[in-house]
């Protein structure tokens, strides 16, 4: 816990994604650095990747390849909502979910974030924040997600959660209790997207959701994207639903401007290798 | 050029992916370290990929993640192929893409590798080369690629580019002369299957490629999956052929085993991300 990216030299920052390899980024400068109450946040500036953020030492989102897990974690869902009106995003302090559901004509998106921290060293440093956030539709909570969800009388039209990973201290936001209760705030014909952790790494992982899951919600489908800084390269999603099939939606809606998503794309997405269908006891 | 990937210490490995950015490998032991005529030669043990070859300081494989880019090299070329007798490999001197190979009904497979230095080390340290070229059906000829193709008398249904990256020393392998003198030695109703760099960082090498590409066969598609220890994780590929369009073969013959192919793969894998299509020129 409370791993920091940042080498003691300050040169370097690096993310181990697993005990034995990793990446590094070379630092042109600090920008930010804090231990909130949460944990340890770190902002760099790399040539490559722009503004990298860590929390904990992990990589959260760059500048340079965030459009690959943020259009991958909202558009699916959004795009095969027939009328997507009111939108909860849970984690996701960097905004740039909020961002893609705001190019979508909902009429309400909550962000609800735990550490307020977060939230500041991003509206200083992530621009799309601040902006996604003085949207008159944007609402921002200050919330633990799981007691949130308990007390909300909302009902939402999707729900994307894009929390940190299943090991760690985000493991209960992968676990059963916490989607039998999401389900709860669904609409009927709503859908889930939930980030769901290294397609490659996080196998017994998947295999556990995919289990209880299945068993949840009439359609359970597991997806996937490259995202260049997340370990291995490859990200796993999750889309949710009791009526709709994501590879039978006849019209996708897609919004102008994305840089990753397309309709092949949101085909494609949801083939499963092998090793993947066999870790979640598919065939 | 020479570069090498062991740090002074010797206790890691790393490739610069970026000139700003990178993966590194604790090394727990090392394995191999020869400068060839053409090459610094380098095998390291590590605790999570196994054996890492590095040629001149880039990763070319690992134990744990070869099947991703052999798998996706080999299986799209020969599982479209009705009847592949005569495949050649030109490059791939660790011998993972001519082991997936020797798995079809071949009648003759040929290994084209211009460093010795290289099949000797992976012979010793990657053992399913020994086992592949043990293979009476293998045939291993040591020379320059290109010149190979210009004296072969043979003619081939399947022949697989496993060469280096488009930037640096083999970037006339991804150039239109000898993709031209690839046509020539290509049956009627060939196919060629390419590596052609990474998806994300090589769109300048793609667009250039796919303008010539589409002039000189009738089918020219990309195709891309992960490769997690490849720049920037996900990488690309060529589909060239006149006769064989590879979203429209009826009956895949895929062999047994594999780990990351299969029919839903194969489909999935020709979907360009809308940055991909706009770099090449389509839509």
């Amino acid at each position: 816990m409370k791993a920091q990216a940042l080498s003691s030299d300050r040169k370097e920052a690096r993310e181990n994604q697993t005990p034995s390899s990793g990446l590094f980024f070379k630092v042109k400068k600090v920008l930010y650095e804090k231990r909130s109450k949460f944990q340890k946040i770190e902002i760099i500036q790399n040539d490559f990747y722009g503004r990298v953020l860590f929390l904990d030492g992990l990589v959260q989102t760059t500048e340079r390849d965030e459009f690959f897990y943020h259009e991958m974690l909202v558009e699916p869902a959004l795009c095969s909502h027939p009328a997507p009106e009111n939108v909860l995003v849970i984690g996701g302090g960097d905004g740039g979910a909020l961002r893609h559901v705001l190019q979508h004509p909902v009429k309400k998106a909550w962000l609800v974030e735990i550490d307020e921290e977060v939230i500041k060293a991003c509206e200083q440093y992530f621009p799309w924040l601040e902006a996604s956030l003085s949207d008159p539709r944007a609402e921002l909570a200050i919330a633990d997600g799981f007691d949130f969800i308990q007390n909300t009388r909302d009902k939402f039209d999707v729900i994307l959660v894009d929390s940190s990973d299943p090991v760690g201290p985000s493991a209960i936001l992968h676990q059963r209790d916490f989607y039998f209760k999401l389900k709860k705030i669904l609409k009927p014909g709503g859908i889930i997207a939930a980030q769901s952790g290294s397609q490659i790494l996080h196998l017994k992982e998947h295999a556990d959701k995919a289990r209880f899951l299945k068993k949840m919600f009439k359609v359970s489908r597991f997806y996937s994207g490259p995202v260049p800084t997340y370990p291995v390269g490859t990200w796993c999603y999750n889309f949710l639903s009791d009526r709709i099939d994501p590879l039978k939606v006849k019209e996708l809606r897609i919004p102008a401007g994305l840089k990753y998503y397309n309709e092949e794309i949101h085909r494609a997405a949801f083939a499963l290798p092998v090793f993947f269908r066999q870790a979640i006891g598919l065939s």
